[in-house]
């Protein structure tokens, strides 16, 4: 399967912005002052122990907190503006932050689909295949949790056989739950393992990663919290999403949205600075909106692109990374699904987001992990990875010679200039059929779904498992072996 | 059928740049050297005797034309940046230029398709279906040409029936194709009888358009040059458009195709500009690549995103509207003629074109009008529309009221802030579908391609013809009558 190298990619281009510098300072205001007048609750007796001694307004007898603006500002100056996130294989370390853009394969569906199988809830088989082809994809930069929830494991330690997994069956980064204290210490020990790394290089070098959302409107969970707290304290980086569907989960209208959502997002980001300051963080933006008839999410939608393009303004202002997400919220991969996908990445991509979460196989509003639609992101992102190279204008490219050459009237197949470069002058695309109508009428009228349905079983049983060290390997499986024995996470 | 309200569009944002200002000029100043020493033919003599006045270098016992780089930049001086198009319905009037953005109907396929009849010739029944069509949906501003060859009619008369459909089924600006003296004149003539509007009164009003294609590499033909003159006497506007696929009528390096593109549309305008100073003039940009393996062309590619981005930032440096389209090169409506399609919809508008040609209807490269990807085009047409109404950041929007009245943990739903909001605060969507699941299953499990089916048949029910003068009527009817007892268009 031809398909674009392994690169870093960078972003050239200045964002689109679609506030202006006032009303990017007015929602930010709002946010503060929604900060210290209504408060968050942080259901931790830990956190609240934390926040307290670090000045905030802890309201007696409740887990509500306000936090003085100058606290959530001071808290935030040493968060730092890029990092990098260290892989098992140092080819796949990543930048966050910057210019840089880094894609994630779909995460945290409850169901998988493809063409033959139709949906089914997620399991462990089809948790594997995703993240064999998470890995053979180079587009794919990073995993951010599990492509499916492999259900069919029991859930006291069926993060330990899916952290296993993303270890012996790809050597990218990948995310840990913050879904308790355990799981993420599990997740942090096992990547310590994975990257034969000690403790204390660990300490130095961020290489696990984790989606924290806040349960809005401004309220942060106790397994939430357990895992900012793990991750900051050991210097790995926590990414605050705050859920804030406008109309649902925030106000109907966006700028009260990404007040909310900029409350939430700082709230947890200086939280995590308090823990650990200095710590690795990330700006997390999901706005989007409900159908205001059924009270569903959508997603891809233009108020979605607003926020999204919003949302990196808001954690520029703040000097930080930014993640945003490939949404859509179509049943079938269909042409519904890829207008809405283009809609929400072009507005990552050009909103400045530095991780895109979800940005290979998210379909049904995050509900189901598709494997056609992960083939037909990868053509997506490898788009938008071409359209970031930046255009050459030199005297060979600019081809007087080949115009003269060819002259008014001619054409340009057999120029000189032309079959130089042919091969590599234009982006060769996976999906996409340009076949004249009659040819691919002869060639059974495939359409880019069943195409792609062909494209991800042959990159399947194409895959390779990428090189473990058998030191490391035994270790890990040790690991897994002794949590098991113990009984692996106890149900709270 | 709920749809957005008609309205002008306005691009409140900053365009998407992808040269630097070095680039655009080496590749303004490659395109002069072009025109300078290479040349381009004008095949007709009418043009080259106007050309040779001006004091171009007209090569003896040729077509072909050198241009000293001042006679282009002074020729171009005096054509407006931008200027009202009219249409019959003064309500339908368009400014052309400035950040005003106007999409127009897919214009000359000479296949028709749709999913329960096929894929078909051209034929002035689907003509006039597509024409009701663009007459209903809001979003198309105005009509870029045949939606349709209807070549079921006779060609000596075919374009008097066509603009008889315009002027009689429609009340928006149309194009008159530039096919001859004749049939320009009579297009003209029918728009001046369709406004009862005198010939002085439409010398001050443009109010017909009309797309010339160069014939790349460097070569402006015949019937297309008479087209240009006709229309510039009348002060009617002439978009100039290269067709420059790269690798195939212009080089196969981006910056080579742009200089050639530049220098083509250069010339083109120019070359109205010399026949009528201060005729409204349009840049186009129609760069592309193909595909290298079959010579195919292909549309919505990083190449054409990046060619009409840059095309952008030239049209912007010789002060002048913009052109570009809404292209893909599918088969079908599936997931990649929306993707294509959405490439290269961004591209047009992040681009800051103020013509997006095809923007409804388009496909197989333009072989096609597929009246379900028409409907799907209309839904991405209204989420631009929507993207480019500038978020609005005051007390009431940022909510802080409602977020202290829903309190950390509650939801939004009832709140008097959405309530008093929530049936306008969204883009209500015509085509997406955002059911659970469940709910779309039982309904039949419909795709995107299979609700525009539906959608584009109740539309196509609920029309009507919008009221004209019946003197109007009367006298371009005769005019018709007249025309066509005289034989039409007499075969060249």
């Amino acid at each position: 399967m031809a398909q674009l190298p392994w690169r870093r990619l960078r972003n050239p281009y200045r964002p689109i912005e679609i506030l202006s510098d006032d009303q990017v300072e007015a929602i930010r205001d709002a946010s503060l002052t929604i900060l210290e007048e209504i408060g968050m609750d942080f259901l931790h007796p830990e956190a609240l122990t934390i926040l307290r001694a670090a000045g905030a307004d802890v309201e007696s007898g409740s887990q509500r907190v306000r936090f003085d603006r100058a606290l959530i500002e001071d808290a935030l100056v040493r968060a730092p503006s890029s990092f990098t996130l260290h892989a098992r294989n140092p080819q796949h370390d990543l930048i966050i932050g910057g210019d840089h853009l880094c894609f994630t394969l779909v995460a945290s569906p409850p169901n998988v689909t493809d063409i033959e199988r139709g949906r089914r809830p997620g399991n462990f088989r089809d948790y594997c295949d995703l993240l064999r082809l998470g890995q053979s994809f180079n587009i794919v930069h990073m995993f951010g949790g599990y492509p499916v929830e492999p259900i069919d494991l029991p859930p006291e330690s069926r993060h330990l056989d899916a952290i296993h997994a993303f270890v012996t069956l790809t050597d990218k980064v990948f995310h840990g739950y913050s879904l308790g204290r355990e799981r993420i210490r599990d997740a942090i020990e096992m990547t310590r393992i994975a990257r034969g790394a000690s403790a204390e290089q660990l300490l130095q070098e961020p290489s696990l990663f984790s989606i924290v959302n806040t349960s809005s409107p401004l309220r942060l969970d106790g397994p939430m919290i357990e895992g900012i707290i793990e991750l900051a304290r050991h210097n790995q980086p926590v990414v605050i999403t705050p859920f804030t569907l406008s109309g649902a989960m925030s106000p109907v209208t966006l700028a009260g949205a990404l007040a909310q959502q900029n409350a939430e997002a700082l709230a947890g980001l200086a939280f995590a600075q308090l823990v650990n300051p200095g710590a690795p963080v990330v700006y997390g933006g999901f706005t989007s909106n409900v159908d205001m008839k059924s009270g569903a999410p959508a997603f891809g939608t233009p108020e979605y692109v607003k926020a999204t393009l919003a949302g990196g303004q808001l954690a520029r202002r703040q000097g930080l990374p930014y993640r945003s997400s490939n949404a859509n919220a179509c049943n079938i991969v269909d042409a519904q699904a890829a207008y809405e996908s283009q809609m929400s990445l072009w507005a990552a991509v050009m909103g400045h987001a530095n991780i895109v979460m979800h940005a290979a196989g998210w379909l049904e509003g995050g509900l189901t992990a598709s494997f056609e639609k992960l083939v037909i992101d990868v053509e997506l992102l490898q788009m938008q990875a071409e359209l970031l190279a930046p255009v050459e204008v030199n005297e060979a490219t600019l081809g007087l010679a080949a115009i003269r050459e060819v002259a008014p009237g001619g054409h340009f197949f057999g120029a000189a200039h032309t079959l130089e470069r042919f091969e590599t002058a234009f982006y060769a695309p996976m999906v996409s059929d340009w076949r004249n109508y009659e040819s691919w009428l002869e060639a059974g009228a495939p359409d880019a779904t069943q195409r792609a349905n062909r494209i991800y079983k042959e990159v399947l049983a194409g895959y390779q498992p990428p090189p473990l060290d058998p030191a490391r390997r035994d270790e890990l499986d040790a690991f897994v072996a002794q949590r098991k024995a113990a009984g692996g996470v106890r149900a709270a």
